[in-house]
């Protein structure tokens, strides 16, 4: 499967989006929104944000050289601090509000309101140390492109006063005072803006549940109205409680008709080029697959698959096709053995896009009608809202 | 090949229509007129129909239960009895006229003409007894929601009057006394536009016959404007006279240069969840595949295909892929030795979808142009319409 399409490596936003059967043309507003979500961070309908850092920067010529993109990794409790600076010396630039928000270490979230602003901006962040910080500008492709226009200028101006708020602070002048990087900036990436997704339920007729450990994920369940489990040690690490997860996501099927498992660490692994430890992380998750109790087994669909390749020699995200395995009463068997990017290249489903899956299990489930004829009572995802009986007043 | 796209089941005539090479998307209009143009009914462009069936219901809490779909399977003359008498009591509602035929047994095909009206409306069927007959509405998704209103509304008027002039009538009276049910309703589904569709030839340069049992598929070829060749004893069922309809289509061969010929029973028995039949139906295809003379078979090309799988399990049209064989001089061939869903998983075609389909073909037989210049005056099927030779006058 290409989560989006052949040799476009997905962000794991948009692939979990695509592989949960969202239109990305129509229905994907940026990273943002999804990211501070997941961290907890409550937004308002059409409020635009940011996912940021706090960063260390040194002015030259003109401009402000990236030092550190981290700030030294300040603590989590030191970001709340010069956040509260933030929002309390820069709250609003041109009429629109600004709100900064501490997550973990240097991380932030970033909001903006203001009217006829577009989130269609590019980041200041320059994703490199040693580069400049960017102009805030409107991306080439903005649909509105006045909008987009507005909102790069009130951020360009945000920055400048967001810096020399910083500069003062004496929390700053310690961290100089002690040889620690000054975080005299903010980078800020991912601009998006929180429109309200048509719900999983409303899509596809499923009460689901997820189960993740990273926030990104967590972003995602809630952006689609997914009840979200918390399992205690699931952390998105090598050391996540996966027993735990995947416990969990049994007694999940309890309550639920559909269950969104995630399981980072392979990532993270990958990430780091370790595929030692990620091939040792795959056995403890086949391990764990055999926990699920085969009679469950029998009745249950299941999708295993990625949400993206990111092979180990690379070190990031590319854009090949991931092995995807679907396992239902209702779906035709092959005769592939293992699970694996090149067995699974020859397997019977061909080479399908993520936006088709969930058509798919929707079909194997016998939740589908024919097109061109009429929805069936019996098949209540797909009766078009409103259908009721004739009343007669004879 | 998935008919539409994975995951997707399709109607018989929307797979049709695929396969055949049509735009859904921009040339599908709804299966009513199809269906009505199959049975024989001449409609003229734009006027709306829906496919019907005269019903049993019972007023209960001001809504009328349905309680047999087919009025005991009332006969062809007594239907013709009744829509005469619809014909006359109700032949128009609010400007817009009705037209109602009768069909085998309680089958009808309704027909409505007005200003303004749009086809875009659910069916009042609810495809279940005793379940409450439906308002009929307009669907959300039409474009022109204003037309579709309107529609909706005459539609349901017309409901009424029909149950009022259906509920004097004398036969049911007779029927009442007899014990048999009343077909005191009509039950309206698949409502569709008689839009002209560019004909097959048109739009391939093929001019082409069709032979068919079933009444949709006489329907889709009339729709592309297909000679249809009436094969005697070609009834869609398991008895239809298989042998015929293949002499038929070689025959055809001298006279057409695309034959469409359609086997219905496969599907008759997998609806009836009948495995065993099927298979040996699927042996009597083979036999008479066979009968094909070989010399014919070494310069033709032949697409052998399904319009969409009936898996014996389920009963019903599924959203699975079909095997596809394409055989033709100008074709690569392949190792597959085994016409199946599961050997032909693993073929050189790969998963390609319904379109693709003609396209594949018109290459195959070097009637393709390369795609960026010009079509050739031998490929005449791509010649633009309306090019036309300089004309000099020296």
């Amino acid at each position: 499967m290409d989560p989006i399409s052949p040799g476009v490596p997905p962000g794991s936003d948009t692939s979990h989006l695509a592989i949960l059967g969202y239109d990305l043309e129509k229905e994907y507003f940026g990273r943002g929104p999804i990211e501070a979500l997941g961290e907890g961070v409550v937004l308002g309908e059409n409020e635009i944000a940011f996912r940021a850092n706090l960063a260390t920067v040194k002015l030259a010529n003109n401009m402000a050289m990236v030092v550190d993109r981290r700030a030294g990794r300040i603590s989590t409790q030191e970001t709340k601090n010069l956040v509260d600076i933030l929002n309390e010396e820069v709250p609003e630039v041109d009429g629109c509000s600004f709100r900064s928000y501490g997550l973990t270490e240097h991380r932030m979230a970033l909001t903006v309101s203001g009217e006829g602003l577009s989130y269609e901006v590019t980041d200041n962040d320059p994703h490199e140390e040693g580069a400049p910080m960017l102009e805030c500008q409107q991306r080439q492709e903005a649909r509105n492109a006045d909008g987009a226009r507005r909102l790069a200028s009130v951020m360009n101006r945000w920055e400048i006063e967001a810096m020399r708020a910083l500069s003062k602070a004496d929390l700053n002048e310690q961290r100089k005072h002690s040889g620690r990087p000054v975080a005299n900036a903010v980078l800020f990436r991912g601009s998006g803006v929180a429109k309200k997704l048509p719900g999983f339920h409303e899509k596809f007729g499923f009460h689901a549940a997820a189960i993740a450990g990273g926030a990104l994920y967590k972003g995602v369940a809630k952006a689609v109205g997914m009840d979200f489990i918390e399992v205690e040690g699931a952390n998105g690490m090598p050391n996540t409680n996966l027993e735990g997860k995947f416990e969990a996501a049994v007694h999940a099927l309890g309550t639920h008709d559909f269950v969104f498992l995630h399981i980072k660490a392979t990532d993270y692994f990958s990430h780091n080029k370790n595929a030692l430890g990620k091939s040792r992380f795959i056995s403890k998750v086949d391990e764990n697959l055999c926990l699920i109790p085969s009679d469950l087994l029998r009745t249950l669909s299941v999708i295993l698959t990625g949400d993206h390749t990111t092979p180990c020699d690379r070190g990031m995200h590319s854009g090949e096709p991931v092995p995807l395995l679907l396992a239902s009463p209702g779906i035709r068997r092959d005769d592939t053995k293992v699970f694996s990017e090149r067995q699974a290249a020859s397997g019977a489903l061909g080479r399908i896009n993520g936006t088709d899956v969930m058509k798919i299990i929707l079909d194997a489930t016998e939740r589908t009608v024919e097109l061109g004829t009429r929805p069936s009572p019996k098949n209540v995802t797909f009766i078009p809202k409103g259908l009721k009986p004739l009343i007669f007043e004879l």
